[in-house]
């Protein structure tokens, strides 16, 4: 499949890498055509990875991922043009983190409303997935590193989107565990877990964890 | 021990029942000395369960719950006074949920504060401990009701307030994961997993699960 990644930090490079991996054409777009981060990693990447603008990438992609910093986020969405989005899933990994007031961040929306849905509400003709914004970008890849079934969560509007969505995180990331929570609003609850998520990093002392639900 | 009990609703029920049961004295407080169903729980619950106003129950607890509504805990913290908290542990279950714009509510603190904040710059020299806020009032006293190692978090600026409530958790209440996220101000984080909770609670259909922490 033909995909497109918006965002060169960790989180793009990360998901960009495992697509290519899986045999993926990736396409990683960042604000700039020429963006030093993006370049290097789609030379290094082989010859299904290339680069270009936020727009470039969000045209080439058959399905396109959100992996810019979430108070970029809408920014990096309108550069990419609400034309090349249409009709398309746009998997949203971003979370609405705050460092505008130091360590640890809050967030910027929370509790009435998410960015899942700010971006929703945005693109209403695209099909926005929230999905692997609760754990670390190397495990989102990799979930095997943590041992158990251990979940990632989708929240979307459509069930198709959502199921195309979980098959590729199943089939193609390797989670054993994906939870449907319901429309994008349970965005809600899996982004305002990320300040549990940060309480639980300084407690742990590293990255590498994520919840497992204990049922009845 | 004696312990005193803020709120008469299901929260301060299972917590004051579990008590009782354990051995300690307890009174439920409330509003008012005659509020009924602290009167019919007292009534019910045995000759080392008592009731009367918040300040009665402040003041007969060596150690203090505060199972009170979010929303309602800082004027039941008033009316228990300072002097009857004073130099005692508070265990605060409550969380700030909003509920003013419908359901599912959202929070009325978040971000860069929390409840268990509020509540400890009010009563500075109370040792607030947060805990027991992450889960179903039936699960908080009988965590066996769910299988497997599933986490109760504590949060508190005082290290042996945090241990002594802790032995309550494990010994008393039969919980075998306690994780000290570390001060006060992580209850940030386990008041934010509130919006994750509900949505949980959405997609299971029932309140009888809880979060394992899964480790590399």
């Amino acid at each position: 499949m033909k995909i497109g990644v918006l965002g060169t930090g960790m989180v793009g490079q990360a998901i960009a890498g495992k697509l290519v991996a899986l045999g993926h054409e990736v396409t990683m777009g960042s604000r700039t055509a020429d963006n030093p981060k993006a370049s290097e990693w789609s030379g290094g990447a082989g010859e299904r990875a290339s680069n270009g603008t936020y727009a470039d990438a969000a045209a080439f992609g058959e399905l396109v991922f959100n992996c810019t910093a979430g108070a970029g986020s809408l920014e990096a969405l309108a550069a990419a043009g609400a034309d090349n989005l249409r009709g398309k899933i746009l998997v949203d990994v971003a979370n609405p983190l705050d460092f505008s007031k130091g360590m640890p961040p809050s967030l910027f929306v929370s509790g009435d409303d998410s960015l899942g849905e700010q971006i929703q509400r945005a693109y209403p003709d695209t099909h926005v997935v929230k999905t692997l914004n609760t754990i670390n970008c190397q495990l989102m890849v990799d979930p095997g590193k943590v041992p158990g079934d251990h979940v990632v969560f989708v929240s979307g509007n459509d069930a198709g989107a959502k199921s195309r969505v979980t098959s590729l995180l199943t089939e193609g990331f390797g989670w054993k565990q994906v939870l449907d929570l319901g429309d994008i609003s349970t965005a809600r609850g899996t982004e305002a877990y990320l300040l549990l998520w940060l309480r639980l990093w300084g407690a742990i002392g590293n990255a590498d964890f994520n919840i497992t639900i204990a049922k009845a």
